[in-house]
């Protein structure tokens, strides 16, 4: 990582912090966990267990727990913190700020905002970015470049648009949520009456509604209501590439891994896990908690707390003993087949 | 759904239809099921079958068939129709051009349009979009903002695409086609001579065609062909992040399910459905109305009419008898290893 | 294919081939196989075992290997070369720079150029493009229309961005690199610190490195670093909707099929080549020369040169063998069930 750190902001960042050791190291140029870390490097023991690897470490500073035993070798500083993984991370912000400042507060010169749209003059439109009649953008947002934000939107306070999201219609966002590039929330559901061979379109007159410190990954989708609303619940991570389909309801803190699919009316409550390329069949219920490994094919409703694999999906330690079965098959069948011949 | 119908739009709406009950209602401000409908709601009779929920039900109006024996409770209005779901779907029509408008004729003052481009004095071109040389836009389209409509294509009336749509060059879009947020058509097709090691490019001089009627979900990606074109049939429904590979022919009246990938000179004939997250190995045909489910992995020609599951994908019945067997394997094994001890 | 080709220019593409037929025929309109070429076509003998469609074959004109025995009917042109199908690609090659013609240098009047970019003159940057502060961009490089290139970032030589292509921040694109449209190219990573019950976001403070050669396909997304970077080598071909999570390093000239999933901080080496839609579970290492089917998931290393299928995938023969046995499981089980009876 080219990057540099001036060890005198470090130290202004922990004012409690006890440091031992080198005090007058000037720059680092990297993080580096303390394996790999070198002269230079700022590195942290954020587990006990790799204790150990403090001593031989190279890291020109090292963040570690307040009853860390031993001393720094010379030329290396020591800083000692309650929580070295929480100092890292703020270490991390810092160092965020600075390699993707925030836009100065504004609008683009080359942004077009309808006259109704009302943005917060602390806010940032990036070049290019359209905002639709009578959309209301809060305080710290932004916005940036080729975004649409369409027409009866809100974007909650703090809230970040990367470049190309586009926001469609009435749809709702709130506060500290992040919506990664060329995220779409609020497109057409997929949904068609059958007539003769031929698909009707069913209108879809309701919204999207995301709640606050939302984040949703690059080239994500997540369809618009058939009436009422489709919704990503409060502190829920979804990754790139996910499909979210009308009139789903996510609840809150979730982790939906990449290339999820989740079928209309879906209903996932809190708190569960999704991993990769997982599908939902429509019109299901995932009781909160619920586990479901990436690839896992759900067609029925979850139990809260369950924990599901494969496809069709079964507890995982039921589908794990199937799978070392699958595998002796071959076994099984030839054994068969000698008890057969032996009669 | 906060949405304002007057009950006489309604009333207008269907000028043969017998009203009972009350009809100085106003406005209704919602649309919901029978079971959930609250005061000021609109509900209907779509299905027989739910007949007796018409009586305890709290809309304000319902649509009910002619034939439907029952009277109103006082302020509710019932509205008899010959087909109540059509009739909610008139209802939804009117309602999504107030929701949604179509943005008035004419070119956005931020969009840059190439000379020699033909563009149908009734059609919109929205903010930031551009649109290249020698291409024609037919009468009453809807070209959102940030699109990208590349030379020498044709888009036919009535057709609309959404935000950031990326049709790239020499493409040909039907009539009444609906492109959502981020589709791209016409990328460049995956195909590459495989050399010393390395693989190099085969150029892609083919495009795509998208006849009548067809939708495209939003982020869903459409390569064109090598020589000639890849293609979607009339009135078929792809939905969210699905891909379709070059030379790709697809019927009339499919619908592909999210995230489904086809991959290079796949032949999928009419009325094929396809469930989410299914998958199908190159150079395969798949007869007239086969049924595929979700997350299905096809490596061999299906014949027309079948309906697989499963990868490797079986006939849906024997795939399901098979899931069974394979939770009894634990059992099978337990109890072949106790014939065994007893020899 | 409605293209035009003069035979006058093919006889100019091959100044050392020989020729023997009808050379005054003109212009050709289209490209195919011996079996489906018609009056008018170009056509070629790509592999010896199609020899004996040359004869009855239509096409106007026919590339053949310099060996090929046999005459040209009337009306038809042979031109004989070393290498047909090196020949057809240089006639691709010439006709795709006729029907995608690469734009003029220059920016288009309507793109925003900060004033601390570097541009090489050679290169064109097309309409709604961004470029942002000090990133650089080296000669003969086509940036298309509604690009952002992020602050920072750089551009190697002859580089192709597609329309809609989001570069974020201080990424590095090699030289010949092609982005197809709608790629995003350094999003955040998907990692979260949990704490109580909430999820903390891990700012993500690397960056994306692809190397030369690399190709990407239309809506693919690749994560950016939490420190360092994530690259995708020399020669690699990454296909439509492919998630590329933080920390992923790809070596060079594998291929990776559309709606691949690859977890965070997984190491896939040289020359690997993996299946549509298949998943890689996070921080594994999956070896050189490796291939995996479609669908596979994979959730442990992989050998190099191993040949994998299924979920958890197992050697390719054995996961076909058991899909076999998997059909058996009916009559074994009743099989079993007769064996018991008789007892």
């Amino acid at each position: 990582m080219s990057l540099s750190i001036n060890v005198s902001e470090l130290i202004d960042l922990f004012p409690g912090a006890i440091q031992s050791g080198q005090t007058s190291i000037g720059k680092l140029d990297g993080i580096a966990n303390l394996r790999d870390a070198k002269v230079g490097d700022l590195s942290f023991l954020g587990n006990a267990k790799y204790k150990s690897q403090v001593e031989p470490c190279n890291a020109s500073v090292i963040l570690l727990p307040n009853d860390f035993q031993g001393k720094p070798s010379s030329n290396q500083l020591f800083i000692r913190v309650e929580n070295p993984s929480r100092a890292l991370a703020q270490v991390c912000e810092l160092l965020e700020g600075k390699l993707y400042p925030a836009p100065a507060p504004g609008i683009h010169s080359t942004a077009f905002i309808e006259e109704s749209a009302s943005i917060h003059h602390s806010s940032s439109i990036g070049a290019f970015s359209y905002v639709g009649h009578e959309s209301i953008i809060g305080p710290n947002c932004t916005i940036n470049t080729h975004c649409h934000i369409g027409m009866g939107t809100t974007i909650g306070e703090g809230s970040v648009f990367y470049p190309g999201v586009k926001l469609l219609a009435r749809c709702q966002i709130g506060k500290q949520v992040i919506l990664n590039a060329g995220v779409v929330v609020g497109s057409e559901g997929y949904g068609f009456d059958q007539g003769d061979g031929s698909h009707q379109k069913i209108p879809h007159l309701g919204k999207v509604v995301i709640e606050d410190n939302v984040e949703v990954g690059a080239n994500t989708c997540i369809d618009r209501a058939r009436f009422e609303e489709t919704k990503i619940g409060q502190g829920t991570k979804l990754d790139n590439l996910v499909q979210v389909g009308h009139n789903v309801k996510i609840g809150k803190n979730c982790l939906i891994v990449a290339q999820v699919g989740v079928s209309g009316s879906v209903l996932i409550e809190d708190e569960v896990i999704v991993g990769g390329q997982a599908g939902f069949a429509g019109h299901l219920k995932v009781g909160k908690g619920a586990k479901i490994a990436g690839q896992a094919g759900i067609t029925k409703d979850v139990e809260p707390g369950a924990f599901l694999k494969g496809n069709p999906a079964l507890p995982f330690h039921l589908a794990q003993r199937i799978s070392v079965l699958q595998r002796k098959l071959p076994d099984l069948f030839n054994r068969f087949a000698q008890e057969k011949s032996k009669e």
